[in-house]
């Protein structure tokens, strides 16, 4: 069987958890606290980060995106990508979006603060980091309203990997319940259609050590 | 004609440009200065950076890695990502490690000190990030030299987009003479090599105002 090591604090483990899932794929999952940059993981990764798929043949794939597509090239059967190169230009227009915007505007200052620095490093979250969070994350989600009003997921009108990697950021933020939802009802139209799948629901079952889960969090109907 | 929006001080938009020409693809290139944030480039691409495709019928495709895919899927004759899954796995490992890691630990502390201080915002380059620049560099150009002392290119034994996203950066910081060649000279082997395709050769002959290329920057003999 596969071997994926990842981690439920790397957004890249789990965009790719969520993929595999979307594409009925299963792997030995293995939990790896990638901030210790143990030796295990540096032989695998030398960029010592997770996700890190090592197929039954031990060849190894190192990175969210990298694995994504590599899984669709290995088993297209269910296409997260898009069937034109069009389609396929806007999802990854979309992953990288939120993989690049999102994280540094959002993620990075809420979860990264909320999460990552207690989880991982035992540090305290600083409130200036919070705050700029708390006030980037509207656009985004208004942004999400504007591409869901017009099409049926964000990059088309099937399920892609940029709703994948959107869930995998967003998810992260939901945990500790800093998601303005009230205030972007078509948001959270599209949010709960998504959080609704199968594929969800093992990470939405997951708990990081020593900071419960808003109530919202794994609520399906919030 | 296809229209390339593009300026020389993004690696992005190197990259591009070096993938574009490798596939003797031809565009109208527009120089952009992106950090001014001009409307016309906010309608074009809502995150407001280059590099910028537009086809003739009027399709936008935005981001360095989202149009070479694109490419990809559009003009397969001569492949930049390989022939099989696992090929192209290890192509954009590489491109994400150029993409990431070198752009964070090297070329933001040094082309981003010493050319995108000075020629876009008119400031002063922090001598402490290039003093990291420096030092980081040389792990970098070590990590080169191990992959090419095994395969003809950085991904294998095909050039690809490793080798442009590679190239796309550290011709960057050789604009300003800060790749130490002297101490890599398996790196630089690699380096001349890919410098003396007929593909780098437009960006080697531009020049940013109020800075000088270093000699060796375009010299193929250096």
């Amino acid at each position: 069987m596969r071997t994926l090591y990842h981690h439920p604090l790397s957004t890249q483990s789990r965009l790719v958890r969520l993929a595999m899932n979307e594409k009925h794929l299963v792997a030995d999952e293995r939990e790896e606290p990638y901030w210790l940059r143990r030796g295990d993981l540096l032989s695998l990764n030398p960029s010592g980060d997770v996700p890190v798929l090592v197929e039954e043949d031990g060849e190894i794939i190192c990175g969210g995106r990298v694995i994504c597509e590599y899984l669709e090239d290995e088993s297209p059967e269910v296409s997260l990508l898009g069937a034109t190169p069009k389609a396929r230009a806007e999802t990854r227009r979309l992953v990288d979006w939120f993989d690049s915007k999102f994280c540094t505007e959002v993620t990075q200052f809420l979860a990264g603060e909320k999460l990552y620095k207690r989880v991982a490093l035992g540090e305290v979250p600083d409130s200036r980091a919070m705050r700029a969070g708390r006030e980037n994350i509207h656009a985004h989600l208004e942004y999400i309203a504007w591409l869901t009003d017009r099409r049926s997921w964000l990059a088309g009108d099937a399920l892609s990997l940029a709703d994948l990697a959107a869930g995998a950021h967003i998810s992260l933020v939901d945990y500790t319940a800093d998601v303005p939802w009230s205030d972007h009802p078509l948001a959270k139209e599209w949010y709960v259609r998504l959080k609704s799948r199968p594929s969800f629901r093992p990470l939405l079952s997951e708990m990081f050590p020593g900071v419960a889960p808003a109530a919202v969090y794994a609520d399906l109907d919030f």
